[in-house]
């Protein structure tokens, strides 16, 4: 939370946290801004003190919004600087920030923040640091950054618009399996009322619809893969193929507030009409271990240890895990689930790795995503729910949505 | 172009590219690999070779979309590296990056790329680059980096989806236009058939919609804002806000592709119903300064004289410019236009600095936008035009739309 941020500064030994970048799609930044609409410029935050939000002059009306102190980039005549520096953008870049730290006394240990390109961050920063004596600059692993940590348990304002997120994935997720269900079958395939074909592409596009009259959007796109590329987990999906029935679907949704807000995570696998025995089988063995993780999920335990849980379950039920066959592509090959908030992954982290030292805080919000892939075989399965550990100590999923495997067809 | 890279490479003495990051919202990245869901990796070109695409295993599918030559990271085993590196993730992806350049042979500069956590770029490369030989980790500013020069000229089949991205883009004006014109006004204000108002934020979740119906996203927002925040170029509009009848509404429309594809960019002012002759004397002052800017387009030529032949323009009409009064918030605040593409602001820049070397090369898709801002006296107008360097020697808009400024309103 914002509240620990200080507390993470001075455990990490930094003087000062430097975010660059715009404000959308860039989560440290949003963190503190909120959603405005800002294209550039830094975030300072000094330990023990309020960030200092610098804006370029055009957006100073925007930056205003966010409610915190502004500076206006322009105090700091930056293309005099482009000019002085004959053209060389890292240059200025460098001279002015050179500025800002002079003015605001910054020495130690100041680390790096903001989705941006690479190329120009790593010239800028690693010029100024040639520069400065008194500073060192920090690149933190995102998995243990300050930031990282502080949004890792959340505000229950910030619980309220996942909630909220998770209300529209839901009622989309809902309006998709409308969709599908209203459709009559013509050889194994969707087709519409004129005998045309239902593509995967067509049903994304309703999606992205079904989102933006609620306000969402779908910055990350959707999973809607079926049969064996729903045996590859992050296959999306391909938009020119039909709508099978009796294969398996895996379908993960996860939108996000419009202009790059809170995110929700969710995913359902589902049969058109009928479900073959094996798909059944392997849809119960993943809701078993969902359910079964869930009711031994508890607070302050070391993630990891939900990670070999669920493996541990996985193999006793017959399939090899990333735990018992690394690297493997059949059976449990992931993790169990991963932090959500601005961004749609972020910490904690749930691996099976020793070095994965995180746990799991009062105020986390994560999914919790068993599944089994058998691409050879044309399956996949996944099961996915938003979960948040409350303040009274229960592990609440933020969005029900019923599990079933098989979706009835007109007829069927 | 594509075909420009290798030359440029030679140009700047760049042995390799190595691209980071998710192949969303990453244009350098999507710019070789097409819209492939594939959320982190690296990319590697060599100068003179096809470039390598190296993926986690999971979206191992998905990156044979890409049609690349393709390399499967759990190659490297990274897990292990992490474990190796006792969950020091950056220790672990420096030690990955080296056994890469190793097994392809790299030597010399090598320039980064790639939008991404600057924390974690900033200490994998720094760190990366202390444990180097025989290599240079070049980080180029992004005004002058080879793949901005290589981007900011379009290949046919480029401008042939930005084109179908105007074509969505002038839909949905017109969809706005009729919308805001369907509507009573009450007390000066839109009201719907209830006598409720229709917020600045009610128009924007219905261009989302728009936008969606015709498979178009909207990542970084649209500018919709009126009268005094009309006059802050950047300022959004404020959500809450009602639509006033006879004050300058700055449009501001720039969607892309679903996905994070190719952009495209259009403004136009308007004013519901009426407007004060102080509007209409602003708009034909910007119309002018587009119109005739755009007959003096000249192929060839550099980017900064038709910023200064703006600033003429602008002057001669009695308003004050950025190149007159440096820093001034009243007049023509910004620059001319800017390069469009796989990202909305891209190369080349139309700045007037002395050190602004870009060059209006055949093959630029770029932005002609025009305006004058009084934010005291609740005023600002804006038009805007993406426009083609075409291979015919001639300047194309690439969707056109009426720049009346007045919209109609019924009974008026």
């Amino acid at each position: 939370m914002k509240t620990d941020i200080d507390r993470l500064m001075r455990e990490a030994d930094l003087e000062a946290l430097l975010i660059t970048g715009p404000v959308a799609h860039n989560p440290n930044k949003a963190y503190f801004t909120g959603m405005v609409h800002v294209t550039s410029g830094y975030l300072l935050k000094q330990v023990g003190k309020s960030p200092v939000f610098f804006h370029p002059s055009m957006e100073r009306e925007e930056a205003a919004r966010a409610g915190l102190d502004t500076k206006d980039l322009s105090t700091y005549r930056p293309l005099e600087l482009i000019e002085a520096s004959k053209g060389d953008h890292i240059q200025a870049a460098v001279l002015l920030l050179k500025e800002i730290f002079n003015e605001y006394e910054i020495s130690g240990r100041v680390a790096l923040y903001g989705k941006t390109e690479l190329g120009a961050g790593f010239g800028i920063f690693d010029r100024l640091q040639d520069s400065l004596d008194e500073i060192e600059l920090v690149g933190e692993p995102e998995n243990g950054s300050v930031l990282t940590r502080a949004r890792a348990t959340k505000d229950d304002w910030e619980v309220q618009r996942i909630r909220e997120m998770g209300k529209v994935t839901t009622e989309v997720a809902g309006e998709v399996a409308d969709f599908l269900t209203s459709h009559q079958a013509k050889d194994g395939v969707l087709v519409d009322r004129e005998g045309e074909i239902v593509t995967i592409g067509e049903v994304k596009r309703r999606i992205n619809l079904w989102l933006a009259m609620r306000g969402a959007e779908n910055p990350e796109g959707t999973i809607f893969s079926i049969g064996r590329d729903a045996g590859v987990p992050h296959s999306a999906g391909q938009d020119d193929q039909p709508v099978e029935l009796g294969k398996t679907i895996i379908f993960d949704l996860f939108p996000s507030e419009a202009g790059g807000g809170y995110f929700y995570d969710f995913t359902r696998t589902w049969c058109l009409g009928w479900a073959e025995e094996e798909a059944e089988a392997l849809h119960q063995d993943v809701l078993e271990v969902y359910h079964s993780v869930f009711d031994r999920l508890q607070f302050d335990a070391p993630c990891r240890d939900i990670q070999i849980m669920a493996c541990e379950q996985f193999e006793a039920q017959g399939h090899p895990t990333v735990s018992s066959s690394p690297g493997t592509t059949d059976g449990y090959v992931h993790t169990l689930g991963h932090g959500i908030g601005l961004a749609v992954h972020e910490g904690p982290a749930f691996s099976h790795l020793e070095s994965n030292r995180d746990i799991l805080l009062p105020g986390t919000v994560f999914s919790l995503e068993p599944g089994l892939y058998y691409p050879d075989r044309g399956a996949g399965v996944r099961v996915e729910d938003t979960v948040w550990a409350n303040p009274q100590g229960e592990f609440e999923v933020l969005a029900d949505y019923p599990m079933d495997l098989v979706l009835k067809m007109p007829g069927s």
